[in-house]
């Protein structure tokens, strides 16, 4: 049975449920209750890491550095981390959090772009922090490159290297093989993390099967808090990792409840829902804005919407490549001809 | 990769959330939406099965007979099915619904009880419906345990015998190591299927261990319609099954994805959330009604509230047994003081 460090991220990926308008009570409250619920890391930054807040990723009511000088004020025994998108964040930024009192920083990239976390990375590790690689879109890569990927990170220093299903798009065996190729491909001093979405109702169930293949931090925010179909419930991960015989080290799964029921849900403006488009971008892997664009192509050439979007996904389409929809349905269309109109999906 | 029955109970367990007060045209728009998505069971009574319109257990809006007849009238290739638990219901009522077009009859024990089931079961068999034996509360029997009770459904008729996650309690491990008992209990005519709630969050992933282990139906309701933390979403979990490579048979997933969110989740009063009343059922699989009592206990006598609960589910208490949860702590306590104060939980 495995020795799990639960990490909760309500107050950086959570934000999105509230379009990033924590209030300082609100850090205060939600810092001080996963403190006392024995939570080792509480991630605390805009939803889209340090230097989000802009016009494009929407702007936080606080400051980043607001938010992690009451973290860092609040807490006993937690540590504060953040999470930074090269790009996005910047190493000053970096610096300043550090100098704030953050003890872990997240390093996140999109899965096929680890070198660019290289310099953010040593930074920490410099710094004396504790440093995580977190490779985003996960299941767009093949579990071999995703640990070679993994490798890049271990390389430039970082404790931990996550499998990020940001887009909900995994299966728990799809889950399983990444972080069995991770575990396989890592030093042993480097632990292996798993970030679930509920796109697909399957955030707990697969943070169970990363545990059980070799993941010992796991990723939550309470209630649910997130974007869409939300993030893996850190109250319920902990009380099913708890019921399975894990060691959620540190945490009374109880007081977490109580924290989530009594703090975190009164802040959400409705329940995290798996809505049709966040289900959709969990089933083939594609943003949902391509959702709409589908259906009216699948109209106008006669291809059921499942393959468009299957194929998108299989294309590992990211977003702004809208117009590649019309072409992947006349593809679509035209193969169907010429394979005798065969039902494969 | 298995061919799976899917089938919808929004319309009989998913009324617990509307307090059974769907009206005609709730009851036409989501049969017709069901049916027209090819969803090839709808399970429709009262959310307690036929009878169940009661003080005790909550008037229905229409009788179990007018919702019948309307899903009947509704439905091109749905069969329309139909719950009873002996005891509530009876045969009078089981023919009578079988009368009006009922194709399906589920009947409904605790995981125990299955000899209770060998009438209705029978009748159903000799009007020549499909017969269903539904074991709930299913975590409260060891797997082979629960294999004989399935077994005796099975000798009295029935077609298809479920694993029934009344309380949201079971681990994949623990669905896995039942659906499998049963398979190698059960004559291969038999099938099995899997009845989830979202208790643990676990209800997707719980259904895909399922079908691995060798169930071929599976339940659920739309948009996670159900009492508490609902039960397995029909559209998420379809979606996922598909995913997984498993034939939905009949379903077109995207027209069901269209149904859930356009006909069923507008009439949901509030979303299906897993508050911290139903993690706790689920967690020590006992009713949540013993959630105070156990805290009060925890207080009184400085036992961890989770040993209490833990300890009365593995005593497998059921609601009406609440004086013990003060004999269970006291226990605990004595208990905990001979061993000297051992960390075990």
């Amino acid at each position: 049975m495995a020795q799990i460090t639960l990490v909760d991220t309500t107050l950086r990926d959570g934000s999105h449920a509230v379009r990033h308008q924590f209030n300082e009570q609100n850090v205060a409250d939600l810092a001080s209750g996963l403190d006392r619920a024995g939570i080792p890391v509480i991630e605390i930054t805009h939803g889209d890491g340090l230097g989000g807040s802009s016009l494009q990723y929407g702007r936080s009511l606080l400051s980043d550095e607001e938010m992690i000088s009451i973290g860092v004020d609040t807490v006993q025994d937690s540590k504060v981390a953040v999470l930074l998108l090269p790009g996005i964040g910047t190493h000053v930024e970096l610096e300043r959090a550090l100098d704030l009192g953050a003890k872990v920083v997240r390093v996140a990239t999109h899965c096929t772009e680890a070198d660019i976390s290289a310099q953010h990375i040593e930074m920490t590790k410099s710094r004396g922090a504790l440093a995580v690689g977190f490779l985003m879109m996960a299941h767009m890569l093949e579990p071999d490159d995703l640990a070679k990927q993994a490798q890049l990170m271990a390389s430039y220093g970082a404790d931990v290297v996550y499998v990020t299903d940001s887009a909900g798009a995994l299966l728990p065996d799809m889950v399983g093989a990444r972080v069995r190729a991770l575990r396989s491909a890592l030093d042993d001093a480097v632990e292996i993390g798993f970030h679930g979405h509920n796109n697909l109702g399957l955030a707990v169930g697969n943070s169970l099967v990363a545990v059980e293949s070799g993941a010992t931090w796991i990723d939550g925010a309470m209630a649910g808090f997130g974007a869409g179909a939300g993030n893996t419930a850190t109250e319920v991960v902990a009380a099913a990792l708890d019921k399975a015989g894990h060691e959620v080290v540190g945490v009374d799964i109880f007081e977490l409840m109580r924290v989530a029921e009594e703090k975190a849900r009164p802040l959400l403006p409705s329940s995290t829902t798996i809505s049709r488009s966040a289900l959709m971008l969990g089933y083939a892997g594609v943003y949902s804005s391509f959702l709409l664009h589908a259906y009216r192509a699948s109209e106008r050439f006669g291809v059921d919407p499942a393959e468009i979007l299957l194929e998108l996904g299989q294309r590992k389409m990211v977003g702004g490549q809208e117009d590649m929809i019309v072409d992947v349905a006349i593809e679509l269309s035209q193969g169907r001809a010429d394979q005798g109109a065969t039902n494969s999906r």
